[in-house]
């Protein structure tokens, strides 16, 4: 288990030449693993080959899904994809080094805030052999040691792709030891206790997986508990398109995180919009669950909600339906029910549309559009890092931004602050400075 | 101690009102509060009176210092002084409902990061009656509701300017609740087990107080732990320069988090600058504790440096030094003793400047400055919020920046993601928008 210490220990040494890198040595480092990657796809293969047959035993046992094997498949067009995903984060722009703020505290003393990196990075993943890769190539863009751990049917897939990727990015000159594979479980929860080496910790998986880690650890998390989503039709809802955009967040993928889970409906247009929608739902399978209004109006079209239908992420084509009678009472029952990820309101009424969105208290806020757009990729962030329901730091479809932090650099020339105290005190001029970091300290 | 419950219950119901109060509404409000401050300034120096009163008892039998009371005193120079600093920050530009991001992600679908209040903050401040005044005005500003628990000996202080705020507040149409006031250490305690309840704590006082609140809790800590600050004079160092800022950083006051505490001196400069600044520091009282090297160089004009003296925070009239081979040498010392809090560099070399600034991990790198320049004033920040020690979220002197998160506003007319997807997909523009969320909205 120490062995883990003496990771994170490498890990924390490598991190401090690695906020010196160039955007060229970083993107020359990626463009190296994307070439090592491609000429190693027959060992990379092989090695799958190892999960895979491993995995197959379990499935024929029923251990696990047939989802599973799809998952964890590596065949050359995953490969393939996996380089030209490299090379994309190669060509994204480098989020490290960016002049935040600039400002003269006086002539010739002056302040620079600058995007950094974090320091160490823990990452916990799914069994997706390109989880590894996408991980490792957005960490060292963002300038951090990352300590990684996978599931355990990608085990051998995982050990290939990782010794590849340490190999060619050592040879191009990335700090030796900025990249580390944890075995076990007990290396994770070992991993969990170093909050002097690991500055930031991120889950990816299922709701369970990340509210353990997250009641484990003093270290932030950046994680993902779940996505409790609304969408509430106000009395001013353009029906048709109030229609289409619920249909499109249950059906359109239901096991993520960003479909529909419950619709709110305004009392002066239940009438309207339930039957139609209802009849939707079940041309699409889906069993919608109402309260008592909506059993008065549906009859045996609707099932009965029990209470525990609010606030309930289904991932499945289930909905549930709640009539309210004002906007006020939808934005409450999302406050209270919801889980802060993405809720919508369809409203033709601008004002409406306004007051919802700035009360309701979700990562995401939507305005006439369908839920499931809640994507880093959709939102041009460029390549996701994960979705955080966390407040703190990053909120949200979050992008290599949420892998930064900033420090401040103040360049001066023997300045001292008894000059700036008492009689005769010199005044700062806290003048906003029209250049960059670099500019400034290359004077 | 439910009451506790009940009060971030309350809490955070208002927030979610105090998010959509606009930048006037805030700013009317804050100068209701200074006009109420100032119109109640009697009796709040007849509360301040009977916290004195309790004091000066607990002085008189050898509990606590005389600078206790000194900082406790209220008197009308200092209720001005509160009450202009409310009235500064009306006057402060809204951190909330900036636009950050903006892009059109199709035609008619676009998408904004807006800056938003993080919810609901829980403060714990030292006994200074101006503290209360000072985080009520930033919560308010930046549109968060704050559980407050201040020293306990300024009790009487803290109600009577609490009950003020509140009501003038209240009257002035800041939804009701929005501000608490805790009253015991069991509060703290309970406080800190409503992780649903309150997303920020941010402790003020001492390390160790700060480290118990940060090993107590579930909910993100803005904290400060230590300053433990360097200052490394390099080969190429200004003599003259290196002597001034080093006596500056510690002398000039050197109670405090950013005061030096170790200087390491390049061992080709050391003969040169050692003799000198020891002799400054002499004559200022400063004791210096000198490694082997230092103690052949000086002899008995330093005390031998004990382990112990590495990575301490003196507080006091004290300084380590310690004479290094190399830069790397320097660097290595700070990233493994500092504190991650402020650290300088002497040279009027610019490529040594720039390595050690980029490899040292603190949040505030120096090149040829005192390192007392560290602070939210200084830096131009407009008010501080606290220091942060921490890579998550704010690092550094913290403005009011610091009490904000984001949220995503997306805004369409019935888009859905089958749209974008499949055969004949559409794409995404992802277009930057050169407008802000509200042209956005109200289109």
């Amino acid at each position: 288990m120490s062995n883990v210490l003496a990771k994170a220990q490498d890990a924390k040494n490598a991190s401090v030449k690695l906020a010196t890198l160039t955007t060229e040595q970083k993107n020359m480092a990626l463009n190296a693993i994307a070439d090592a990657v491609w000429r190693n796809r027959l060992p990379i293969m092989h090695a799958n080959k190892k999960d895979l047959t491993e995995t197959e035993r379990l499935l024929s046992k029923g251990e696990i899904k047939e989802a599973v094997i799809q998952r964890l498949k590596l065949d050359t067009a995953k490969i393939t994809d996996i380089v030209e995903m490299i090379r994309s984060v190669a060509g994204l722009d480098d989020p490290i080094g960016k002049t935040q703020y600039a400002v003269e505290l006086d002539d010739g003393l002056e302040l620079y805030r600058v995007s950094s990196p974090i320091g160490v990075v823990g990452v916990v993943f799914e069994s997706r052999p390109d989880a590894l890769p996408q991980i490792a190539s957005l960490c060292l863009k963002s300038g951090n040691a990352v300590l990684m751990k996978g599931g355990s049917e990608a085990k051998y897939s995982n050990e290939a792709l990782f010794k590849i990727i340490k190999d060619a990015s050592e040879d191009a000159d990335v700090p030796e030891g900025w990249i580390q594979l944890l075995e076990s479980r007990d290396d994770v929860a070992r991993l969990l206790e170093l909050n002097n080496h690991v500055n930031l910790i991120i889950p990816r998986g299922s709701n369970r997986f990340v509210e353990y880690i997250m009641s484990h650890t003093k270290i932030p998390v950046l994680g993902h508990s779940e996505g409790v989503c609304h969408i509430y039709i106000d009395r001013d809802a353009d029906v048709d398109k109030a229609v289409e955009v619920c249909l499109d967040s249950k059906i359109q993928y239901p096991s993520v995180c960003n479909a529909l889970d419950a619709i709110l409906v305004h009392k002066d247009i239940a009438g309207v919009f339930l039957p139609r929608m209802v009849g939707k739902y079940s041309e699409a399978g889906v069993e919608v669950r109402g309260c008592s209004r909506t059993v008065a109006l549906l009859g045996d079209a609707v099932k009965r909600a029990s209470k525990s239908d609010w606030g309930y992420e289904y991932l499945d084509y289930k909905v549930a339906v709640k009539v309210v009678d004002s906007y006020d009472e939808a934005i409450n029952h999302i406050n209270g029910y919801g889980s802060h990820h993405t809720d919508a309101i369809m409203t033709e009424d601008t004002e409406t549309a306004m007051t919802f969105m700035k009360s309701v208290d979700s990562a995401s806020v939507f305005w006439n559009a369908s839920t499931r757009f809640s994507d880093g990729y959709r939102y041009g962030l460029g390549a996701e890092v994960g979705i955080s329901t966390g407040k703190i730091h990053a909120r949200g479809p979050t992008g290599l931004e949420g892998l930064t932090i900033y420090k401040y650099y103040l360049v001066g020339s023997g300045q001292i602050v008894a000059s700036y105290v008492g009689e005769n005190a010199k005044k700062f001029t806290h003048k906003k400075l029209d250049k960059g970091w670099l500019e400034g300290i290359k004077r």
